[in-house]
């Protein structure tokens, strides 16, 4: 068992942990070497904290009972790098910091290493979690982008070479490349997960979120890393709920199937794929009606346009003006283009996404759920793309709760996924609703075999 | 007592009413004599629904228990002309408003309308609330400036008028005219009344606040005002005391004293009665210590011009363009800065604010007040100004409760005003403190003798 035990999903190797039937060393040692075995194809790390993680998983074998009773003690987690972990290289894909180590953990790291969960390493970002193409390869296959900005993180847990990692997303970049790898891919509500002590793209975007194989293991995470924060702004307050025990599989009941905004939008494979999705949760007892998003997609897209550069290019604005050569070019043109909006373009787009979210949040308190695809397309060939956002802006921009399922592969071998939102909050009813969707309907993440 | 009735404060007119000892008849009809007496000279109402009041008091009288068990039954309260008010004209000073007349009441005017004031009418507002002097007068000396934006709230309380009336704070234009008025200006935290159904200034600054002669008063009309309101992006969803009782007048403990920021920036004439204030707290058992606002005055203020000026013109943008003539010059000159701030630096204030509000929270997490000075120097002439609103914007970007107290009058019979602030929706505590400086340290509101 422990040579195979890289196999595990996160709950699953929690389970054996905790009856004994597996230790942590062989879990870390497992998936050590299957990183051994797929990094060289893969190209999903940029560090591999393995004596670190070797060292973390013995003291917790040798503690007994004591360490064992945190909620996520031996669990192996990686790290997308624009994440600060204490001790490891926080580079962000740019070369303006190579060789930064930062003294801290990000809060999220913080939360996960309290929590008993061991830092295995640090996943490949396109440069600072934009849209750049980064070296990591699809795992299904390699010619093909594994979509971004969490490329490696998606990889990573894709070639089992990691059972769950964190992302972030500011458009798609958690459920994008999730969906191109045929994993499990979430965000919680906008604000659930503190974003202190990360690279920031866009304040009033940026959504931490868990990349897996199946939904318990991101409801496991999420109780972890859910709650407020005081180095972030955007940090919510509520109370955080057992995920795992709150989101036990249940059908859902009525939902909202986006077709009308989405579908002319995809191609004629994800498409298909989508209706095909939506007839299997009818067959299966869900009340799939049809209806459209509160405002129109083309104003959405230019306001997350607008939002994204804007803020990126607040952010970086100094750094920017004194190394333009150091930015690679689709970032640098994301920069350039958000020095010159005007402000009231953006406050005007800012007033779009709050209307946005107020009427979808109103539509998802007549719908358990809303069903759209979670890709435009396949994903686009690896050196030119990481593939387009688009259909994760609503529910980004809206900061509502959105999983994205595999669905199977099509053509190419590649995956290809379906996305569910919920209402502010409402994560429990949402992995609960995918929960079902894996054991009922078998939307289920594989490992790519390597 | 019925003729003198114009006299009373709002919670004094209530107790009347509540005893039997006054009519609303007697109340709206002695306030109409006083209005009828002073408004040819002060110039505070821009329309005086006589009739309606009438109207509605005389079928308050009639009603018996019923009508007056309402919270507010009775309650004579005028409105800032920038606030819808069903079958009231709302012009805010603007021709390209004339003649206009909601049909629906603002959330905020609805909730004093089911609480059982008695809309008595509309005040004058500066053009859309900003800066440009109107003709209202300061009741204690007509060649000076009431103050602005709410100019004729303040005037109408101050002359008697009015017990009370509703205003609205963007930099500090509840504060300011109730400092200048020598009456009680006070704002909640930001969101805590809902702005649904008002011109908007600047989304992300724009405070409901209430203008009285007590700060029991406004105790009274924020219990009703307050609570989130699904129109008002802004609006928070936090719990709403009986702030009447919940203020009962209490000795603050530890003050922080915000001499070193404001002092220096002030008219000789304004520090030196601050100075005073503090003393006065000092000897009546008050710990007040010196402190400093956590981020410089000076980036504040640049932030604050650059918020307001921004959202203004994103707001007014296409009316601006295809009416600038009907602009006056101060706003005209504002919306046009705002249309040339590029986004980047919209952005950079908007940090810097929150950096503000969270530093701003933690002093006062560390203090239960905040004391400075209500305003940087005496009222200014009114044709020239209707005053700097530099000392409220720190509170007023901070979105946290604040108030101003009358000291007294100096030059020129001219009120001067001293400011609290407190944390976070901890305004019950404010206003508790303040009602306990009315009663031991004499801070009282009177009115102008006419």
């Amino acid at each position: 068992m422990a040579d195979e035990a890289w196999r595990l999903t996160l709950s699953e190797g929690l389970r054996r942990l905790g009856e004994g039937s597996l230790t942590a060393s062989d879990w870390v040692r497992s998936l050590l070497e299957r990183i051994e075995g797929c990094e060289g194809r893969v190209r999903a790390w940029v560090h591999v904290d393995r004596e670190g993680a070797l060292v973390a998983a013995r003291a917790l074998d040798g503690s007994g009972a004591g360490g064992r009773s945190h909620p996520l003690a031996g669990a192996p987690v990686a790290f997308k790098d624009i994440i600060d972990v204490q001790g490891m290289p926080r580079e962000a894909n740019s070369p303006l910091y190579k060789g930064y180590v930062p003294q801290q953990d990000a809060s999220a790291a913080a939360r996960l290493r309290a929590a008993g969960a061991i830092l295995l390493g640090k996943t490949v970002t396109t440069q600072f979690a934009t849209s750049d193409p980064p070296v990591t390869r699809n795992p299904w296959n390699f010619v093909h982008s594994p979509g971004g900005s969490s490329s490696g993180s998606a990889a990573a847990v894709a070639a089992g070479m990691a059972p769950a990692a964190l992302g972030s997303q500011t458009g798609g970049s958690v459920l994008r490349p999730s969906a191109f790898c045929g994993v499990v891919g979430f965000k919680p509500t906008y604000g659930r997960i503190p974003r202190t002590g990360m690279v920031t793209v866009s304040w009033t975007l940026d959504h931490v979120g868990t990349i897996t194989r199946s939904a318990e293991d991101a409801a496991r995470l999420l109780t972890v890393l859910a709650g407020p924060d005081g180095g972030d702004d955007g940090s919510l307050g509520a109370a955080v709920p057992d995920y795992a025990s709150a989101s036990a599989p249940r059908r859902p009941g009525r939902v909202c199937f986006l077709k009308e905004d989405f579908l002319p939008r995809a191609s004629r494979e994800v498409a298909e794929w989508t209706e095909r999705a939506a007839a299997r949760m009818r067959e299966n007892g869900v009340a799939v009606e049809e209806g459209r998003l509160p405002v129109d997609f083309g104003q959405l897209h230019a306001a997350h346009r607008i939002i994204m550069r804007v803020e990126a290019a607040a952010y970086h604005d100094r750094m920017f003006r004194e190394n333009m050569d150091a930015y690679l070019p689709e970032i640098r043109h994301n920069i350039s283009s958000g020095l010159m909006v005007p402000a009231v373009h953006y406050v005007q787009a800012l007033r779009l996404r709050a209307r946005l979210a107020r009427e979808t949040q109103r539509l998802l308190e007549r719908y358990e759920l809303v069903v759209l695809p979670s890709m435009v397309e396949a994903p686009p060939l690896r050196e030119k793309s990481t593939g387009n956002a688009l259909f994760q802006e609503p529910l980004t921009q809206a900061g509502l709760p959105a999983i994205t399922l595999p669905l199977g592969r099509g053509e190419g071998n590649l995956p290809v996924g379906i996305q569910l939102g919920a209402g502010r909050l409402r994560e429990a009813d949402l992995l609960g609703a995918a929960r079902w969707c894996e054991g009922e309907l078998g939307w289920r993440s594989e490992i790519a075999s390597l």
